[in-house]
Order: structure tokens, then C-alpha cells, then sequence
């Protein structure tokens, strides 16, 4: 991020999750309760595992907000592991005469583990593990509801869904050009993130499946922002431009494993024709698109259309019938070390998805407009709206 | 990129293209030459537009090299643009009082030009075009000519190969982890970039029918490199994490909608037994897989295995027969702006990315191991392969 | 800092003083006493206020720091501000109906008060002084403290000491080729951190004058680090000069006004022959200097002999005697805000500037020897210190 | 810097000194008689060496500019070495089999050259001593002219005059709330840069003698800025306080070994009621100082005073009477390589000063407005002073 500046600490099992986001205007308003409805989004999910009973996900706002409000200065978002309970002697940072009691030597295939423990010369994988877990991305929800709220007040939405799992696609029918086209209050009723009803009960029994055999799946998950200004981002240099930097973000969550934006990638396989999104005068003077391939982004920017990005997430590497590894200290064949974990997490991972993709935005648009309170990030936007609005350029969908 | 610095100036018309690269060991030994023929290789393709007859780039090294050698000051590569003589009215830095002869008021669908005259408040899209167009990618494709001689110094290989156009998917069979497993040879003799022979006469009669019809074409690219150490990129911060930087590199060229690593997006559609690459101890005491789904990703960082990505590039939108647009100055419907174009340049857009990917690999490389001269760099790579080969966990494949 | 990342939050009567320190290696040993030591000595000096008797910092660490070593993880610094429980109504993050029982309307001058209200827009200053306050900086002495250990395990020392306060300078005569021409076990002794025992009664004359006129002083502070390796920093990019770095570090400390490098503003005033630092062979085949005029420094880099560098410090803002002020409410003239402060904090300044010192150049020991383990680091800067050595190229002073 | 990014290659002897400067707005009108006027003011002064007869520094905008107008696009800002053709078989690019006819073998004190070689390992100090010139500051005085530009359409000046050569302070009284206290008329009017034109012959005769003796001479020069608004910069991080961004800058020009603001280094001699501006309500309901002794900076941020800063530089290394050094190759005694300099060029660094100073303001108004178009800066400048004025709160001096 360019203007936002977001720095995570914390392990899976220690005291505590922490973020640090600076840049951040002052006068927007900001409770708790808003980044805890993130963070219980985060929690939920048909598949999830034993920790998400033990954690009940509360943030503290122990700096950057007072009174209700942010103040320009950095937020601290805090949120305890309730588990760490279970773990003080491991992961305390004091050293100790005594062994490790639960040293972990056998890496988990598709997981940190085995880089890891040769990048940094540990003899215990617990040292990888405890960071490199999907636990940190407490502190990406946290500071991505921070960046929500903003985007709220600068009249940009942000949703996500979860278009796969395991292998079964939904099918649910979407106009790209349409936010409204999906049922967003249907997807937040489904623990599985799905737009589809009918679907439930057979990725259920999918899910079951896999769990009954120590297995886990992944999935594909979809994120809209919309009512989004055109030309955030840029083309002026390679840095700047938003697929890239939406791109990075989202690749940069754990298990992700490709992205694609709009139409994505079919694009490859039709002709220009049938990929562009052809302008049209509309009778007031503006203009307006009858398609939305492009997911919203064309030369590095958002073009006014809703953005569109779906992301495929590997199935967890944890498994309780893990897979061949070998124990790094006597080389021998061995069962890869058994974490409790999920089944899948793709409705948590497009919470996190929404939070990073509402992160980049938030960024782009401080970026572009400045201001050290909120009213003075409006007035730049305004008047780049009236700016843009005179000329007819603003475009309609 | 975060020890390399590139910054690229220049406009398609402009007169020259200015790479300047910062953060390279000194000692490396480096000819224009090897510059050259990359540029050469981004030139080639058989669906190219007049411009590449019109250009023959070749680099000139105007800082940072001297005799033969890095310096270990910022290297400024400049390319001249030969089109330039035809344009230096229209592109000159001057006022003028004369209007511009050639302004573009119909913005091509699928590009800059809309969203960039709005950000910027232009009249004219020219001012957009000039520096949207893909022309700049000579910069990057040059300052990774650079990063490729160091990978090389290193022991690390990177190549590219086409694997669909048009529609037309290569199903040539590959190991991923056998970087041999791809004729290279053959691919470099292929003006289209494909390993398979047989299927060049289709691809170019479907690129002939495109010209013929006035339309573009996309593709998808793979990239590939290997001897890899394991451990670049980290999984510590979500800003070292090498699959966002890679895939963050890749989508910030132009055309770019799509990317994934290793077996892609269909890993969301199996489950974690079918996905992740399990670990085998080898005789010699050592550590290997038999499998490279994840594409030589892992947490974040290399694991030793070869580096596979894909991206999906959408067609070019300048096309012959253009799209349906509006002119900005009367805002009544109008047929989009044509500039000379390609039909397509998937082959090319490869060499971008064996670039970008090179570039970010460099960086990833001199962040973990440091060293202001060539020499350095290389006995601190020694030192960690000795390090992590006598645990035995530098995987062999 | 182009390595390491420090990320710091926290409000003066917040509850807690958070840093994140990302980029250090992995198995530095490290104990949350190495960390209070340091915080210890930042809270002593015979002029400091109330405030330092409410607190007694103690850091913990809760995050990247697993029995006794670092973990390659961002580490996460906490310190509780004890005074909170005194604050916490006005301080609260939530919204309050009831209006702030303290609110801040006259601004001091010397303080950020007056523009900070501009720039966010606040009503009341307190959102200002919070976070502007001198309490921040436990976090970058904390921070400081890991530098140092790193600093140390690669050979290098770090001290500091009081060299002026309130216009009584110091002319304790050092030799600025010889950190050991100081008696650093005196200055540790100093609750004033002066060298000259004998001027310890008229400096605290001075502050007591000073309180009982209810006015502030400040003073000039010198930092030494020592046994450098020559080549940290580098003159290729204007970015990493190391003299910008450590000075922009320096002056970023809240009231340090000024900064010099070794003999500092004389030598603007003297001719070459008597400010640069001959080289002289020796008779192990060495070369060595006989001054240190530049104070360690030449071409933005370290030469190998000790970095001398000082930096002065403006008196406090907040006096018992206050300014004239305006209310900004009343624009009537006022006395200005009271906030209970320190007569004087120069020792404490030092230790600030000691820690901002210890990570300037533990950031580029890192960037120029990279390391993910403790090892790594030092093994490439023996393999540096061989290469150099072997051309007697090594400065001994 | 943070929005504003300055690339620059080049080195001394080499074809071309290169700036690529990105992040500016579009629309900034611009011309190379503009960067010429301030390349021609760094080449003046009375001490300079025969290079200065050779160059006769002419900007040519290569990106970035079109028809008068900046585009948004990186601007590429080349400016040919006319002395580069006496010097093309040494500086060329290609390998020789020819050795190197002008090895440099005997370091300067004082200069990059002796820790240049040993960090980079080179044989010939030649390739540290072309990028360590301060030939470079030619492209940061022709960004910096850009700077400027943009600074005069935000309404904002800047000046630099020096205020002492050689040991000869110049005395001139100024008011440090007014800037037009000094005639700057006169300061340009004079090769020295001098506002007393009573002191000129002093110090010519000052520069006549050193460089009768073949020694070098150092000064120390004063920038000011005014017509600033209050608010740049901010305390909420370290990393944004303009005190330490500008200060950094300054001493990361080549031969600068000292920073001062307002009052500088005479702050800690002095109690707080003698340093700190008191505020006071004046007739119109505004609120204005007496003072600048904070020398427009407080918390880091401009407070709405003029900017007053100081920097004291050495006397150039390189001197016709060269001091005592040693032969690396042979490790004998010697006397320091000779190569063409001036004997004093301190008015050249206050062109070079000015010009940072002006891109870290512009960067600093930059990151606070944002903006694409320079019309969208100046419009939330003009929302921001209505914003703080409204309040009565903007400074008036």
C-alpha cells in the first residue's frame, strides 16, 4: 500500500493478534462492534474446526480512536487468542531449561513448514508454523473493516461471495454489471457465503464427505466493490496500477493460489469483440457500458464499473489423514504433523479477501484525494466528481 | 520490489524509453548484447503490427556499467523509439500555438483512454495513449534482461512459453517438476512462442482470420524457472510473501486478467490429498516430491521445486474493426479511436513476463542474501546451501 | 528503514505503547530485561517530572519472540502506560454522550498543538497531544534495544552521553578516533548522562533554577557507535546515504532541532587540509587515519572509524510558566496548556537518539549482509571483513 | 520521499545524467528554460574549476511533457556531459581488452573512495568516484526545478542564500518571520550568494588565497520557503515528520555535515521561554506569532511560518595540493588523487539544497491533497485554508 500502511504481529498461539494501521483520516467514526462483526464474518463457515469454538474474536482499539472516532493517528486493533491459554509455556518468550514439549518435526506438505524451518535454521517447525498460519489474518479482517468504513463513506460497497467449493460451482446467474444482481443478504445467511440456496445441502454433504476422510477441500471466492470513482489506480507507472496491486493483495493471503479479474480467464480464449466493453452515449448526455468483462479495471484503473475478482483457494494442507512427509531430524518416512484445523475456510477467506481488496481501495482512493480529516478526502471527491460529471465522463451502468 | 528499484519513463512516441535500475551487485559482467536480444525476443510474434518493422530496438547502457561490468550505481538503460521521427510535432515537450494534429476524442474500449482523460482531465486521449500503451514494457523487458544475468550468475533459469492463443490451447505434456519436460529449444525456434510444432499452422490460420476480420486475439503464458533456492520470499509479513509479489508483478502488465501458480485454479476444485506434493525421503538422505502442484510455492516462499505460473492476457483493444464508442467532445456515438496494433502478442507479452518474474526473483535473491559485490552474493548463497543440504532438507527433484 | 520496519501506536494516556519490528533475523537471543534496561534509563534525569514516577516500563513481548531467540517473525513491543487507569474516561475509544471532561483549547507554543488542530480539524487538542507527545518514543526505544543486541552479536557498540543543557557545555576532551576516550561507566553513573562529574552540580543548579522559574531547557547529546565495518550505507542512490538516514532518523525525535556529523558546523568554516582525515599506511600493511574529523562518515558511508554524531534539543513545550497563547475557541489571548512535563529530558533524549542510532544501522548491516538466521548475517560479514582485510583496506584506528 | 519518487543515474564522466521524476500532477505548465535557469545557477560561483567552463548544463524533457504541459506520466530529465567526449574510452560500457588508461589507485580522504572500494571490491577507485561526484546533484536541481514549479502554483516560495565561506559568516540581519527581509535580488545578483555585497571581497580574497595554497574551502547555506500552509508533514508517525524528511535530504547532499532549523543549535542554550514562539490573537480574529525562532516547523509540521533551515558543508576532498593517502595497490605512501574541482562551491549547494527542500515540500503538499490534475490540488488546498481559516486558525506573520 502506498498512503495505508498495515503492520501485523502475532503467532497462532501466542497472546495476542496486532495490528498497526496508519494513514487513516481523522473524524471517521469507528466502534468496535463493526470490526467484530467482521471478525465473527471470519469465524463462521460449515467446515471450520475445533478453534473457531475457542476463539470468540474481539478487537480492542488500544490506540488511533477516541471517543468514537479515529484521530489521524496509528490504530492499534487487538484481538486475543483465547487458545494461547492452552499454549503459555510453548510459546512463552522467556528461554527455558526445559525441552520443548511439543516440538513439531515433520513438515506438512503445502504448508510453510519445510521452507521455512530450512529458511531460518529451526529445529522445531512450531517456530514456521505459529506465524505462518492463517490465524494472522485476524489482523487483515480488523484493519480491512477500518478500511470498510471509509469506503462507506465515500459511497463504495464491498461484498463477497464463495462461486465454488470442493468442485461444485454456483451457478447463480450474475450481471457483472450489477452488483444488485447478486442477493448479498442471502449469501450472508449462508454459513457457506453461497448466493444459491438450492446448493447448500449438496456442498454440505461434500464437506461431510471430506471430513470423513481426513481430508480437506478449497474453493473459489468472489469479490464486488462497487460505486467505485473511475481512475484509481494509474497507468503512469508500473507500481501503481490497481490489478497489480488487487492482484498482490489477494495472492498474498495463505492458499491462494490464483486470481482473475472480470471475465478472467476466458478473455484469453475470444476475440477483442467479444471482450471489450463497448461505450454507449446515453440520452443524458453520459455515457454507459452494456457489459462488464473487464471486471472494472481497464489500463490500470477502475472505470466506474463494478470491480470483480475471484480467487482460487488450495485446500487446507492441515489434514487428519495427512499426507507422506518426513521427520527433518532422522529422515524418515513419516505421517505430516496433524494441526487442528478446518475442513475448508473459503467463506473465511473471502471475509479476508473482501478486507484486503477493501484495504487496496481505501488506499487508491486516500492516494488520490488526500486529507487528513474524512471531510476533507469528500470535498476531493467531489470535486473530482463535478469535474468529471461536467464532461459527460462519468459512466453509468 | 523492495532492494531493486525500477523507474521507467517514456511514451510510445516519445523519443526514447528510460529504464533506471538501482540495487544491483557491482561485478556482474553485462553486455548490451544480452539486453538486445531480450529486446529481440519481445519484437518477434507472428500476428505483430507495423510498428515492429518500424523499430529495431537495441539498448545503449548510459549508466551504471563500465567495461563490460556493473558498477553498483543505478544502471540507466535507454532504448530510442524510430517512430519518434514521425511524430516529433505531435510529441514535442514545447508549447505550441498550433493545435495538435492528430487529437483522439473516441476512446477505445478495453484501454486507458476513457478513465485516463477522466483522471486526468485531458482533451485530448493522446495524452493517455502515449504512456498506457504497451510500448513501455521494453523497459521492463530490458531491466530483466539485467535481473536474468544475475539469476543466471546465481544458477537460476528462467523461460517462458505460450500455451494457448486465440482459443487454441497447447496440451503439450509437462512434469512441473521437470523443467526439461518443455523443449525450450523449440519454443525459442517458434515465432508464436509454442512448444508443440504441430499446432502453429492452426494458431496462425486463427490469427489470420482474425486480421482478416479486424479483430484481436489473447493467449495465456507460462513462465517458468528453476534451481531455485528454497526460502525466498518469507511468510513473516504479508509483504514478502513471493506469490503476491510475482503475482502483483504479473498482473500490472498491461492486458494481464489472470494469474495462478502451479496447477491453478484447479486446485480449488480437489481435495487437499489430490493437491498438496507430499515429501519422500531420498536415498542419498535427502528430501524430495514426486509432484509440483503448488508450483514451487509454499508459504509464501520457493521450495526448491520449479517456479510455474500462468497469466491470461485479454486481446489487444486496438483493433481495426473497432468497437462502438462515443466521442468526448460531442459525446454522439463514434467508432473507437485505431492506432497501429498488433493482431497479437502473446509470445511477447511472455518475454514481459519472464522478465517481471526475473526482476522480482533478483530482488528476492539480494533481499535474502545481500551483497554489494557479485562475489558476495554468491559465497552467501554458498553458505546456506551448505547450511540447509547438510540437514538434508534442499529438496532434489 | 529499507529492512527493518518499525510500525509504532499508542497515546500517551492510552493504555499501552505498541511497537512492530518486522526484518530482523531469526535466533538473536533476547530477553524482555535487555529491552527494560533500556526503557529504565530513558525514564531517569535529575529534571524529569511527574510522570516518570507513574510509570515503570516493562516491556513484553508478544509476538516474535519464542523461548529466548527471535523468530524471523515481526516482533511485537508492549508497553503499558501505568498512567492510563487515571485517563481512561477521557480516553476511551467508544463514544461518549457525555462531553470530554478536558478538553484542550489553548495550544503551546513549541508544540505540535496549534498546526495539529489545523491539519485534523479537531476541536480539542488532546487528540493532538497524545499522540505528538514525547511518550511515543518508548516505543522506538524498545525497538532501539533489539537494534542493539543485533548491533552486538555483529560486533558493534552503541553509547551516548550529554554533552550541553541549558548552555553549560560539557568540554570533557574526547578523541573522537577512540570511543574509549570516554568514560562511559561515568556517564551510565550520570543521572544527567554527562562525562564530567564535576560539572554535575552547576547543571543541576541550572535545572533547579529553571523549575522553580517554571521555564524548560534543552541540550546537545552525542552518539557513538563503534567497530563499524566500512561500507554500510552507500553513495549509488541519494536513498541510501547513510548520513540522510541517520540525520532524517535523528531530527525525526521530537524537538531535536539540529544535527552534526563529527566536527560538524566547524569544518564549514575551515579548509580541507585541516577537515579531512589523511590516510596513513601502517606497518602491518594496513591503513589508518590519525583523526576522525568526519565523524565516521565519508560518501554516505561508514569509513570504519567511529560514527560521532550530535544532535540538539530544543527545550520543552509544556511549562509550569506558560506562553502566551489563544484560545482557539475564543481566539482570546490565554495562557497556554499545562501539561504536567519535564524541566528538562536531554539524558532521556539520548537514549531516544541511541535507539534511533542502534536501528539505522542494524537496517543496513541487514541490507547490505541480508540473513534470515542470526548466522546467515554474521557469516556474510566475516566473508566481507576476509575479502577487504586481505587488501589491508580495513581501517584500524 | 512518499508520493513523489526520484530516480537518477548518471555518472561524472558518463554520456548523460538522468532523472526520472513520477508522481507529478498533470497539467503543471512547463518548460526546459525553467530546469535551465536553475542548472545554470548551481554552475556559478566564483570558486568553481574548469569543468564548469566545459558543461553548459541544458535540460531536455525526454517523457513527461507534452506540448508545455506535464501529462502525469514519469518525467525523464536528461542533461548531456559535454566532458564525457574527452573521457569515452575510459567510461565506456563495453569491455576492453586495453587496461584502463586513467586508473585511480590512491583514495581521496574526505571523499567515497577509499570505503567505495572496499565495499564494492573494486580495483580502479574510478568506478566509485564517477557516481560519488556531485556531478549527480544536476538531476536533483533539475527535479527540483519541477518541484518549485508546482510550489509557485500552490502559491508557495523558495530561496536559499549563503551565509557563510570559508570561516566568513555573513551577518546580514534578517527577520525569520520575513522572509523579503532579505533582498534575494541581491542574493542572485552575486556569484557567491551572498546578500551582503559588502562582504564580497572578503571572501573572494578568502577563495584567492585557499586556492593559491591548493586547498579546498567549506559554508555553510540557509533555504527558506514561505507562503507554506500549515499542516505538511504530521506527528502521527516518525516516519512522516517533515523535519526529519527534509533534514535527512539535506544531509544526503554530498558534503553536507550539518543541519540547523530556525534558531538551530542556539535552542539548547536557551530556557523554553526564550525558544518557543508565543502565539497571540491579532484585530482580524486571526492568530499570529512575534517569532520563528522554531524556524516554521513544530511537530513536525509546518506551522505557517516561513521554513528556515541551515546546512553546513565541507570543504571539497579533492584539493590541487592533495593531502597524505596511500597507493591500495602497493600500500605505500602517496599523495591523494588529484582530480579538476572547484575550490569552493557552497552557492552551487544552496541550489542543490533549494532544490530538495523543494521536492520534499511538493512531495508534502502532494501526499496531503493528492490530486491527477493540478487543478484538483489547488482546489483541496483552497478547502483546507478555507477550512482552518474559518476557524481563524491559519498563521499570519
Amino acid at each position: 500500500m502506498r498512503r495505508l500502511k498495515l503492520a501485523t504481529a502475532g503467532e497462532s498461539h501466542g497472546p495476542l493478534e496486532i495490528a498497526i494501521l496508519s494513514g487513516m483520516p481523522a473524524a471517521l467514526p469507528l466502534l468496535e462492534e463493526q470490526v467484530d462483526r467482521e471478525l465473527g464474518r471470519r469465524q463462521r463457515g460449515y467446515g471450520r474446526g475445533g478453534r473457531q469454538q475457542i476463539e470468540q474474536d474481539r478487537v480492542r482499539f488500544q490506540a488511533g480512536v477516541r471517543r468514537g472516532m479515529t484521530t489521524g493517528a496509528p490504530l492499534a486493533l487487538v484481538v486475543e487468542n483465547r487458545d494461547h491459554a492452552n499454549w503459555s509455556a510453548t510459546m512463552a518468550a522467556a528461554p527455558s531449561v526445559e525441552p520443548d514439549p511439543r516440538p513439531v518435526t515433520v513438515p506438512r506438505p503445502g504448508h510453510a513448514d519445510l521452507s521455512g524451518i530450512a529458511k531460518y535454521g529451526f529445529a522445531d517447525a512450531r517456530d514456521v508454523l505459529e506465524r505462518s498460519s492463517a490465524r494472522e489474518t485476524v489482523s487483515r479482517v480488523a484493519a480491512g473493516a477500518v478500511a470498510k468504513a471509509l469506503l462507506a463513506s465515500l459511497g463504495t460497497r464491498i461484498a463477497g461471495r464463495v462461486v465454488a467449493i470442493g468442485g461444485i460451482a454456483d451457478e447463480y446467474p450474475v450481471d457483472l454489471l450489477d452488483p444488485l444482481s447478486v442477493d448479498w443478504e442471502q449469501v450472508e445467511a449462508s454459513d457457506l457465503g453461497l448466493a444459491s440456496p438450492a446448493l447448500e445441502e449438496r456442498v454440505r454433504a461434500r464437506i461431510d464427505e471430506a471430513r470423513a476422510l481426513g481430508v480437506s477441500l478449497g474453493g473459489v471466492f468472489e469479490i464486488w466493490a462497487w460505486d467505485l470513482c473511475p481512475g484509481l489506480g494509474g497507468y503512469a507507472t508500473m507500481q501503481e496500477r490497481l490489478d497489480g496491486r488487487l492482484g498482490g493483495g489477494l495472492l498474498g493471503i495463505p492458499a491462494i493460489k490464483g486470481v482473475e479479474f472480470g471475465a478472467g480467464f476466458a478473455v484469453a480464449a475470444a476475440s477483442g469483440d467479444e471482450v471489450h466493453d463497448a461505450l454507449y452515449p446515453d440520452a443524458a448526455g453520459g455515457v454507459r457500458r452494456r457489459t462488464n468483462r473487464a471486471g472494472g479495471l481497464e489500463g490500470g484503473m477502475t472505470n466506474g464499473a463494478p470491480l470483480v475478482v475471484r480467487a482460487a483457494m488450495k485446500p487446507i494442507p492441515t489434514m487428519t489423514s495427512p499426507l507422506p512427509s518426513i521427520d527433518v531430524d532422522t529422515h524418515a518416512a513419516a505421517s505430516a504433523h496433524r494441526e487442528r484445523s478446518d475442513v475448508e475456510a473459503v467463506a473465511a477467506a473471502r471475509v479476508v479477501g473482501e478486507a484486503v481488496v477493501a484495504l487496496i481501495l481505501a488506499d487508491a482512493y486516500l492516494e488520490k484525494f488526500g486529507g487528513d480529516h474524512l471531510a476533507d478526502t469528500i470535498a476531493a471527491l467531489e470535486h473530482y466528481r463535478r469535474r468529471v460529471e461536467e464532461r459527460g465522463l462519468w459512466p453509468r451502468s
